[in-house]
């Protein structure tokens, strides 16, 4: 399977780095909208996004690593006008609009574009519509973390005075024992989170002050009970570089006469590198991508829609013998 | 959806309860190598076994509840002949021999058949399947229980001077740290799982020789650390009457350069009824041969070639918006 990696940060890296661990993936070219001369890729060839139309017929599955807010709702409907398509779209409320330009546009030219895709988006809902599926008498429940989160940090270091700043979502954990035993709490937002955000402030500023607006600011902490630390930049630097996240998915359930029986069901992720691991769920999707295009499947799927073999490498009769 | 229920042990009466669950399933009629009469359902109509051609009109998808040492492999075959069939079929060795012979009866007769289903095999294969195409630089682990094995407590009840028995299967705590930390260990069957026996002996038996009979027993016990408590009769319903079980599926698994991160994924099931939970999947699948059989597929799948959305009562729109 030939692919192309459209966008190279951290993600597009991580496709780079989980394509070499799969032996049927070959990256056809990179496509970056810097001056291919200045990008260091680790063998592929490296394309300007503007050329992208000319390798149309050398891809067949275009894996596109843009941010959700403004790159993928322009990117991934006018990618699938020309090629299949995979994104990790993950702004949740928005993934019903996303899907029909995507659907449109591929309906339109004859390919497949899945959209949502990694863990949350992706393994996640995977989880919780198996979990919800098999427990139809139950409740859901989804913590994230113990991670960092790119919008909650990006937000801390809009504040005056504040020179670089890491934000770590952490699960509370007498919410996850809570459910974790079978009951079915209320949780309130702030029962089921906390918030860390560890702070390089400028030479001078008002700490006070910096710490007072972080946990006061609306939608992003103030639901939350948020802990702020001051750190110096070399800390930062030495101690909050990676981007670790994870988090863990719940259904608890009732079966039998009169519900007298308890289930859990708990999926939980601990993950090193955030964009890695993303980019190692797109290069599986990708694989079904190709699959289900060469079955003539057109238009827009999500992970909903992938019949799970077609994520591994393995035959069915492999998979039967050793997975099932 | 008009499911047949073949068989009515605790499986059967398990997928009684879960059609209950969800309103889109209706039990056509329980099938039973008993008297009928004698037979007490919760109200669906109860016929002999004998008499299931007479319904084959009647019903979507019959549900077979045998056991997977006699029952299943000749049940599933003969009934593919003249239904949709799904079943539990959970010998792992024999599941490749079993999945020929379903899908050379259903696809001769033009239907559709699901074998091995349930969580082990079922939901604990998904997630082998799941984690080990994201993460091809891993390990899987799996472990069961804490939970009663059926087949280890009848091992027990054939020695010499035992009344009764109840045999747990127990992971072994720190052997699921050693995992969940991100380590990929060589684990013996030793230091993966402990085997507990509660034995009621009868008058005058001698208990040393049990104990001893019962530590020694190869396949069964000898590989393990095994623990024996005498209990009375009395204490066996009263502490023991259940059929709890479940388990971990773990992967492990490395990404980036020179594999430098880590990842775990952690897939639990706690289940206070193993047949009321295996019934619970059962229906889910039920709902997907409907479907899939409704779009034109025929002969054998496992629940490696279902998409998940076929599962869920949710329209597509509905489990994109709320699910995803």
């Amino acid at each position: 399977m030939k692919i192309g990696i459209y966008g190279y940060g951290n993600l597009g890296k991580g496709v780079e780095y989980a394509a070499a661990q799969n032996s049927d993936v070959e990256i056809a070219g990179i496509f970056t909208k810097r001056d291919p001369a200045c990008v260091k890729s680790a063998g592929a060839p490296v394309y300007p996004a503007a050329d992208v139309l000319k390798y149309k017929d050398d891809i067949d599955v275009m894996i596109i690593c843009g941010g959700s807010a403004t790159d993928l709702p322009v990117m991934s409907p006018e990618l699938a006008k020309n090629f299949n398509i995979i994104d990790s779209f993950d702004t949740h409320a928005r993934i019903p609009e996303h899907f029909a330009n995507v659907d449109k546009a591929a309906s339109e030219s004859g390919h497949l574009g899945l959209i949502s895709c990694g863990w949350d988006p992706g393994l996640f809902s995977l989880n919780r519509l198996y979990a919800s599926a098999v427990l139809p008498d139950g409740a859901d429940y989804t913590f994230w973390g113990t991670g960092v989160s790119q919008g909650h940090s990006d937000a801390v270091r809009r504040i005056p005075g504040v020179a670089d700043a890491r934000q770590y979502t952490v699960p509370v954990d007498a919410a996850l024992e809570k459910v974790r035993s079978g009951e079915t709490p209320e949780l309130s937002t702030r029962e089921k989170h906390t918030r860390v955000c560890y702070v390089v402030a400028e030479e001078g500023a008002d700490k006070a002050l910096i710490e007072k607006t972080i946990k006061e600011m609306p939608n992003y902490f103030s639901d939350y009970d948020t802990t702020v630390h001051f750190i110096t930049a070399e800390e930062l630097a030495r101690d909050h570089s990676g981007l670790p996240h994870g988090g863990f998915v719940f259904r608890t359930g009732r079966t039998g006469l009169e519900g007298g029986h308890k289930h859990v069901i708990e999926y939980r992720l601990a993950l090193d590198s955030n964009p890695e691991f993303t980019a190692s769920v797109l290069i599986a999707y990708a694989r079904a991508v190709g699959r289900m295009y060469a079955r003539g499947r057109r238009g827009c799927v999500t992970v909903f829609d992938v019949a799970p073999a077609d994520l591994s490498p393995l035959s069915p009769e492999e998979l039967r013998a050793h997975k099932l």
